[in-house]
């Protein structure tokens, strides 16, 4: 038999290293000819876009350097796979594609619209009583998955900002003058990775002195005050700020009113740039902001090994769980011990992820809305352990190179 | 005797390794007791701010962190000396300090405003017949320093931009549609950083399929045309540009007169938010721009280990030259080989960089002004050779945590 495996949604540092736990375990399995890698996502079935992986990957050094290569290598989609009933057609043509290629085990690695994807046709292929098995293998920087501990590629960006947030510290705090500086960090709706800044404080850093999330309560006028409150006792104050931290109505209204730029768009800064202007405005003193952009789910370079590890090793069990019949399953991590870490591998019902969000603890948020409490730096602790051994050539790290038609 | 050294300038990874580099020297040298740093450069020397490292910095392990951390300890300042005709007062304050405290050398580490108050502050003590040396020791990521080959601190910040730009790469092209990716880097006046992105091309890389700099002719046109090209040859396009560039008076004023936000400040996107929203509008297809920020300056966690040697050993040497009885000098590398590199350190009179900015060479620019040529790869990349082993705790790089009166 074949198998197949896909990426999807955005791209993370750990997305490759469960593509090489799905393809190794593969190779290990004698029953499995070829491994098929679906091009952009899901979308490579629709269209029938596929690479036999093991043209690709074809050392061990090759998995090892896809193993360190952020980004996804087979491509990624958006795509929302429509209901059955509304369009049939797509499913006959996935179908198509797997039965032509004798594909009996998908393996979907990707977010909560990737887990819908697997949901709906895993239903699907139960339904006309196809033996193809659908598995998903979760992956975001978010962390915003429910049911697992927590997911592969978060621990990568984590290890990312708090060691960047260290020397924006280290940078902020060289001259004389009093100081503000604001650390945009990634989240729409989820707070996990800005209040993983907290992590510093194991090291001896007071810094981030303010944590807001989009699951604080946050008001413009508090946040002035809690930064002169910082200011009186720090020269240089640090803040991290998730992009989607919920602006009041009225402070929302004139974020998005904002400026219209000479080509009449609307002046789309994020929240950093807008709290930077409030601070310029209202207390006057030098202040930056930072946006930590695409690096936190692209730096390989300072990805954490206990990540990548836990990445290759959710692919490959993904695969044993199809191979022993599951389908319609996403595998997950659940933590069994803090001290020391350990986790073990599970599987649940992929409608229990599907869509959904787990949004960062209430009570590990401080009284004041304004920090994270050390319970929180206990769970983040171990998950940004460790470093991987970076291939380098030239004093730059290596990266795996697609095929030829995938550039 | 005693000796001071100070920092100053905009922080990099490797004005902390200098500091080293003086201070093991002075360990070393019988004749040396105490040694001084002076808190915000030049500053501490006026108001007597300073600090007995020798009880800051007291173990193997401390200098090694030291090297190994980003900013700079002793703080630094953007204070310009004033003529002795102008503010004789100012130079009678540094004069009590050193006397009091016995300090017949001052090492200055900083750019080419440092090497103004070099170059004056020498002049006078010599004008008074003093024996206290005054020797300058350069850094800055800009690279743009006449005499030396190249500075301090721009090997690291070029490893860290190309390294970046290298994941950026892999980020951008996930998705099957067309998109261009701008990445904006420091350089007002000078494009050393930007252009040195150039040696992703020694690893296989064809991005950045366009690089900007100030030095190179810049039009909002051109760039259009260039963009559009490029699309026709690559799904994901990838623009390395300056903050500098010189934008014709027509697209500056358009450039400028920007849009006015709520609080009735201009809105002082840089270059990369302008062109992102010019291609957005003129091309129409998915575009964004990110900023390194920062970050170019203080990643040490991804520091060159060429760097960072080569900053202290041109620390010890410059307190070398001053034993010897040089004052009035900047010490600087000559490269004598380029295969393999080697470079020697020598001194000139800091007259010779004082205020003075080296261009990126306009042979190394393509004749279209888009790139740059592969004799810029020869000089780069020995610079960005190496890694430093950086010590790490809780999964974090440690950084050397500064005296309790400095924070």
């Amino acid at each position: 038999m074949n198998i197949a495996i896909a990426q999807s949604g955005g791209p993370t540092c750990a997305i490759n290293s469960s593509l090489v736990g799905v393809f190794k375990q593969g190779l290990l399995t004698e029953e499995i000819d070829a491994i098929f890698g679906s091009i952009n996502g899901i979308e490579g079935i629709i269209n029938d876009e596929l690479l036999n992986l093991k043209t690709i990957i074809k050392t061990n050094e090759d998995m090892e350097l896809l193993r360190q290569t952020p980004s996804t290598m087979l491509g990624s989609c958006r795509y929302k796979l429509p209901d059955y009933e509304t369009e049939p057609a797509v499913y006959e043509k996935i179908l198509h594609t797997l039965t032509v290629h004798r594909i009996e085990i998908f393996v979907y690695i990707g977010g909560n619209d990737s887990m819908d994807t697997v949901v709906k046709l895993s239903a699907y292929l139960k339904n006309i009583n196809s033996d193809i098995k659908v598995i998903g293998v979760p992956k975001t920087i978010d962390n915003d998955l429910p049911v697992t501990d927590h997911t592969p590629g978060f621990g990568s960006a984590a290890k990312y900002v708090a060691a960047t947030a260290q020397e924006i510290i280290r940078d902020s705090s060289v001259y004389s003058i009093p100081s503000v500086t604001i650390i945009e960090i990634m989240g729409r709706h989820a707070g996990w990775l800005t209040a993983s800044t907290c992590v510093l404080r194991a090291n001896g850093e007071e810094a981030p002195h303010l944590i807001y999330l989009p699951e604080s309560d946050f008001s413009s006028e508090q946040f002035i005050e809690d930064v002169r409150k910082e200011m009186a006792k720090h020269k240089a104050v640090i803040v991290a700020i998730s992009e989607g931290i919920s602006l009041s109505e009225e402070n929302s209204a004139e974020f998005q009113s904002g400026a219209v730029d000479n080509f009449g768009h609307k002046y789309l800064s994020g929240v950093g740039k807008y709290l930077e202007r409030l601070v310029a405005d209202r207390i006057g003193c030098k202040v930056r902001s930072i946006e930590l952009n695409v690096m936190q789910r692209c730096s390989s370079h300072i990805c954490s090994k206990t990540d990548i590890d836990e990445a290759e090793r959710i692919g490959r069990r993904a695969l044993s769980a199809a191979l022993d019949g599951n389908t319609g399953q996403m595998m997950y991590f659940r933590r069994i011990s803090e001290m020391p870490y350990a986790v073990t591998i599970e599987m649940t019902d992929a409608s229990n992820v599907a869509n959904l969000e787990k949004m960062f603890p209430k009570e590990w948020i401080s009284p004041e809305q304004n920090q994270v409490t050390d319970a929180a730096i206990s769970y983040f602790l171990p998950l940004i352990q460790g470093e991987v051994n970076i291939m380098m050539k030239n004093g730059l790290p290596v990266h795996f190179q697609r095929p030829l038609q995938m550039r």
